[in-house]
């Protein structure tokens, strides 16, 4: 029998562990929250937050929290609106990509109609601001207004930006920044504040939260092209066939001779594409080794996240917040 | 010459001279808050900011402020909130609507894409919270959230009904007082709160908004049966083609004999619209006296948001509040 921890992949068992207590309270805090008379709103929003989303952003408000104190409601709280916040995003962004699938499940935009989504999605991020304005920290609601205008700047700024392959690899790390290490930041911080943790704790909780949101959202980038469709809970390809310009993408534009760049401008930009196409491009990225270099890449922003916590004391629940960023790039496998 | 003041058609005139320089502020602030190095959405903002709106919510928000104090800069802010919020809200309501015109301009999802007018709608969301945040007032905080999470709650609520013509009375006014009359309500109440209003001031003047709202929503509601193109700045009939359910359409099928049943059931209720059929409604409309009564109702509100000022002395600006009720529902004409 192998007992060697080494051998045993990366995961956030341990970080859901350590939580276990917090994350029920954080469940039915959810839940206890979607009061609403409209039916419509109700049904939808259950979809949405019993749809097996893993609530990894409200867990690391969680864990942040209580790696500088007590666990206590107002940490509950403000995960929850972190979760609400998210939920809103990945409603208005599934319209936005007119996506099929989300989680595993048809996409809500599946379900009910645009509109329904477009309006409930404004329910929810309404609801987040109530929320956080109930638990009284300006700091937090400054943290999370700015951060909630940093993603909708980022998301405008990715839809202008379109297809085009000439995006670079600056300002690919822009937009995921905006998109989604912000709010891996603010999921932190918010949960620090919660502690009412020193400004160094809460810094250094953010520069976390920042790296790993940009390792994750690296990999989440990656597992589009190399992923299992089951394992990913999403359609695999999807962003080659919308035409998205992710870091493989750009690595391999960059190296490519003049008969590849034709085929990433018919294939990606101008969206003509054929059977195989998929294929062709997963060839070419392993062939210029860019699933390969945007993996380091990812790797580099876990390392970066996991030496932010030097300033805490070792604890169980710090070792599993390093595990995290571990778990967050061997995803890959 | 007529020199009788009685015989002016009431106006919000001395509301906006009253309140100019404060006007003039809040323009300033609108445009100098739209920082972003996003072309798509500056361009969009602006669009949104020059189209001519009356900017009734925000004006709301500093004579209110004025009327309990001095000018001040939260004032200004938090009208610019009120606007951001608003602005939000009808860039969303034109996706979820499909609508062609707004403000006698095309409306932004007919230049921009819905994904763009999605994804700004969310950013001006999240820039007013976080201009609200920074004016610090937990009280209008709360206020502005709770007011958000209501209006969405009603756009559902009034999607969900669809057109159904048999919506009651009641449930229709509940739909138009979260849509419409609870951002006036917090307009009113946030500009008293910046100028450290007591609890009574800050109520009296909810009071105001929230009547002022429903009888400005029921006039909205007939002048789209009543209004010339040109001055409605809206297509004219827009909601009977888009089978909105309101006021005059609600006491109309209360009096309706069978075959007048069937009429609104096959146009509004079916949107199976044959030329003329919008005559014929107006008629039914005129014949039931719908349109008066739905008039009778506004003024009935309209009488009570000029009320709920008693316990401010008589002023100029008192006066011009009064005026705004009258002008309200004088629209009409």
């Amino acid at each position: 029998m192998d007992t060697n921890p080494q051998h045993k992949p990366p995961s956030i068992e341990s970080l859901c562990h350590l939580n276990a207590e917090s994350m029920d309270k954080l469940e039915l805090r959810i839940h206890q929250s979607l009061k609403t008379n409209v039916p419509l709103l109700k049904e939808l929003a259950l979809y949405l937050f019993s749809s097996g989303g893993k609530r990894i952003r409200p867990l690391l408000t969680l864990a942040s929290g209580k790696l500088c104190g007590e666990s206590n409601p107002q940490q509950i709280e403000l995960a929850a609106v972190i979760e609400y916040i998210h939920t809103a995003t990945l409603l208005h962004d599934d319209v936005v990509d007119e996506s099929t699938l989300r989680r595993g499940n048809k996409a809500a935009n599946q379900v009910w109609t645009n509109q329904a989504c477009i309006l409930a999605g404004d329910y929810l991020f309404s609801k987040a601001f109530q929320m956080c304005t109930n638990v009284g920290s300006i700091s937090a609601l400054s943290i999370i207004s700015e951060t909630c205008s940093a993603l909708a700047e980022a998301e405008v700024a990715q839809l202008a930006q379109g297809r085009d392959i000439s995006l670079s690899q600056e300002r690919y790390m822009e937009i995921i920044d905006g998109k989604t290490a912000r709010l891996f930041e603010a999921a932190c911080k918010v949960g620090a504040i919660a502690s009412n943790a020193s400004d160094e704790q809460i810094e250094a909780l953010g520069e976390y939260g920042l790296n790993l949101g940009i390792a994750f959202q690296l990999i989440d980038d990656l597992l589009d092209y190399t992923a299992q469709q089951q394992s990913l809970g999403k359609a695999v390809g999807d962003d080659f066939r919308d035409g998205s310009v992710t870091l493989p993408v750009i690595l391999a534009v960059q190296n490519a001779d003049e008969d590849e760049l034709s085929f990433w401008k018919r294939s990606l930009q101008d969206l003509n594409q054929k059977d195989g196409d998929l294929e062709a491009a997963i060839e070419l990225m392993n062939q210029h080794g860019t699933l390969t270099q945007s993996f380091e890449e990812a790797k580099i922003y876990a390392d970066k996240a996991a030496k932010s916590l030097t300033c805490f004391p070792d604890s169980p629940l710090k070792s599993a917040l390093i595990e995290t960023t571990d778990f967050c790039v061997h995803r890959y496998f």
